[in-house]
């Protein structure tokens, strides 16, 4: 095992109706003034919203607000964030939503305290200074509730990164399973695609002998194969809908990947596909990741067969190991599939032509050094051919 | 799943070397004159402690000294410690020992805060205010390190009780599993028995539909079977023993068992004879569970046939689950023996003739009830008939 830090101060309020509280949690970590910060109609036609300000209220805290966070949140929204922020003197960042609207917030939040372009941080990959965030989510996917972590893209180019740091993480996040029961079937099956992808990002290490993550993450996936479809058939189970939303938190404040080198590829090679075509992150990682899988797997087929026995119940092929693997991914696949998300480039609206493009810009964008590490090393050919084998 | 809020702010610092950071993180988290709290000499003959003063050192960081913490920790130490605390105005508790030292590091941090006999805080069974708390963890065993809890003794009738809050959780904990190397093999099985009698009683629940918690606890369970063969059979390896170390913070700083209810029948009922015979809890905890487990049994068959099946790995008998459930008893109770644990009163040094008196403690001594309550409603008679089958 690595030598690592771990920190998750977050303080989680999990549950029905404790979207109530969010006016008390404020307090408790010192807000004064409040930018509430959030996505589409669905949170104020829903009545969350006057919810949350009659929290605000009770406790006597100020607001300003700022809506109209769009999945894969852009910068331009954030500097306006930023703008408001200073001129309204507010103190702390609540945001009502899911992880683009979580992770706009800790955009703003940020780049409030920070003397110059907030778009550097971004750059540069980390963050030291933020208002503090507090946040009532609205969909189990991003794990930002839980994370240090905040992706955005900027308009100009379509460049999708991210930075990091412990002043990132929440203070407080108020987590009410049954907010996401009015989520569309589509959206849900995004959100869980997006958490079993933050799982095998982890899973997929070169670190040796690390059981306990190695359990920990296997516990998060096979509890996602059996909520998912739970969910997708009664959106309305409130208790598959718990499960799914602690297993999102605790798949990304990274507990369960502490101590092991992690892969981060197939997110690497989809935020090119969300930027260009504005498709839904997690439908991007269900084309993406079974082929970034099949295409790395024999960096080391006892890893991925190991996946294949341990979470998807696949019998061990002693004779042929990779054949195992195989059905692993093949099953993962079909799983995805079976909850509604996109098998191919088709399927998901991307466009074969694009390739050399999405390629380039995933190797050559921005501040990329021309070439993708995570599990493996990839080069900008290596990308283009698994782009081709998501046409499939 | 049932409501609830989780806050674990500690900030874990794990790995080869990390004792040297202790000044930095005490440091970080504002302590300028620190108690350092231990036990016996091998914190000393090992140099550890030196380490630890000469990271202080470097901070410029004043301390005092105290040392002579025994296993089942005495409200004695606790009351020294407090009047050394007040006498030196020291503002940070530094423990550096195992779950014993931490436990009397976190009475004397919250007593020194206390207007009154710092008993009180045990008996009623929280504390809202403490000295900031930091460890150095050399045993992989109790969780205090990521805990808000603190057990101590009380010598006038040897009552063993607990106090809660979040101002117990420490600020930092510093784990190095190279530390843990050293210990003398029976306490390291001691240790195991206890991350796994954490696990046990978290898994041990009433509550339906809770997928994710089950699989976390399973996860660290068989974490536990793997790792601890071979920590048994070769002290010095230091990656089953990092697996073991993690696995024993998660196992208690309850991010495995949110939402659910617990047991702690096991923990109660063995309370007594550590207080009693002032065995090691964890040898105790061996005698107790597996009894507690097959006594309580009829109560949910296809709980403990889960259990079976999941994490022992026992085939499913669909005509007969008791013989399921009753066959993972068995294994987990033969895990303990073949660690070296002991299986029954004997082995222990716990007497027979004790046994109502210790029954009598169990449910009327202090501020008991006259009855015990976990998964199920123990009465004295109850527990008199556990204590009778952990002599057989």
């Amino acid at each position: 095992m690595e030598n690592f830090t771990f920190y998750s101060p977050t303080y989680f309020v999990f549950g029905k109706d404790t979207e109530n509280e969010a006016g008390a949690y404020v307090k408790k970590f010192g807000g004064s003034k409040v930018l509430i910060h959030y996505g589409g109609g669905s949170v104020v036609r829903s009545g969350l919203l006057d919810r949350i300000k009659a929290s605000l209220d009770k406790e006597g805290i100020g607001y300003v607000e700022l809506g109209g966070v769009k999945p894969n949140p852009r910068s331009g929204l954030v500097y306006e964030g930023i703008e408001l922020a200073r001129k309204e003197k507010v103190d702390f960042v609540l945001a009502v939503g899911g992880g683009s609207t979580i992770d706009s917030s800790k955009g703003i939040a940020a780049g409030t305290l920070y003397d110059g372009d907030f778009w550097e941080l971004y750059q540069r990959g980390w963050s030291e200074k933020a208002l503090p965030i507090g946040t009532v989510l609205t969909i189990a996917a991003a794990g930002s509730e839980g994370s240090g972590d905040s992706v955005v893209t900027k308009e100009e180019g379509m460049l999708k990164r991210a930075t990091h740091g412990d002043v990132l993480r929440p203070k407080f996040s108020i987590m009410n399973p049954a907010l996401t029961q009015t989520l569309p079937p589509y959206q849900t099956a995004c959100g869980i695609t997006d958490i079993m992808a933050h799982l095998y990002e982890r899973y997929i290490t070169s670190t040796k002998d690390v059981e306990v993550t190695d359990r920990l993450i296997e516990a998060l996936l096979m509890t996602m194969i059996h909520e998912a479809p739970r969910v997708m058939k009664d959106p309305d189970n409130y208790e598959a809908r718990a499960n799914i939303m602690w297993a999102g938190m605790m798949a990304h404040n990274n507990s369960v990947g502490v101590g092991r080198s992690q892969d981060w590829l197939s997110h690497d090679i989809e935020h090119e596909l969300s930027a260009l075509y504005d498709c839904a992150h997690g439908a991007g990682l269900a084309v993406v990741m079974p082929n970034v899988h099949r295409y790395n797997l024999k960096h080391d087929v006892m890893r991925f067969a190991k996946a294949a026995v341990r979470i998807w119940g696949v019998p061990m092929d002693f004779d042929d190991p990779e054949s195992t693997a195989l059905e692993g991914i093949a099953r993962f696949r079909s799983f995805l599939t079976s909850i509604g998300m996109p098998a191919n480039f088709k399927e998901l609206g991307a466009k074969e032509e694009d390739i050399e493009k999405l390629a380039d810009v995933a190797c050559n964008g921005d501040t990329r050094p021309g070439y993708l590490e995570g599990f493996v090393k990839l080069t900008q050919k290596d990308i283009e051919n698994i782009y081709r084998m998501c046409c499939e």
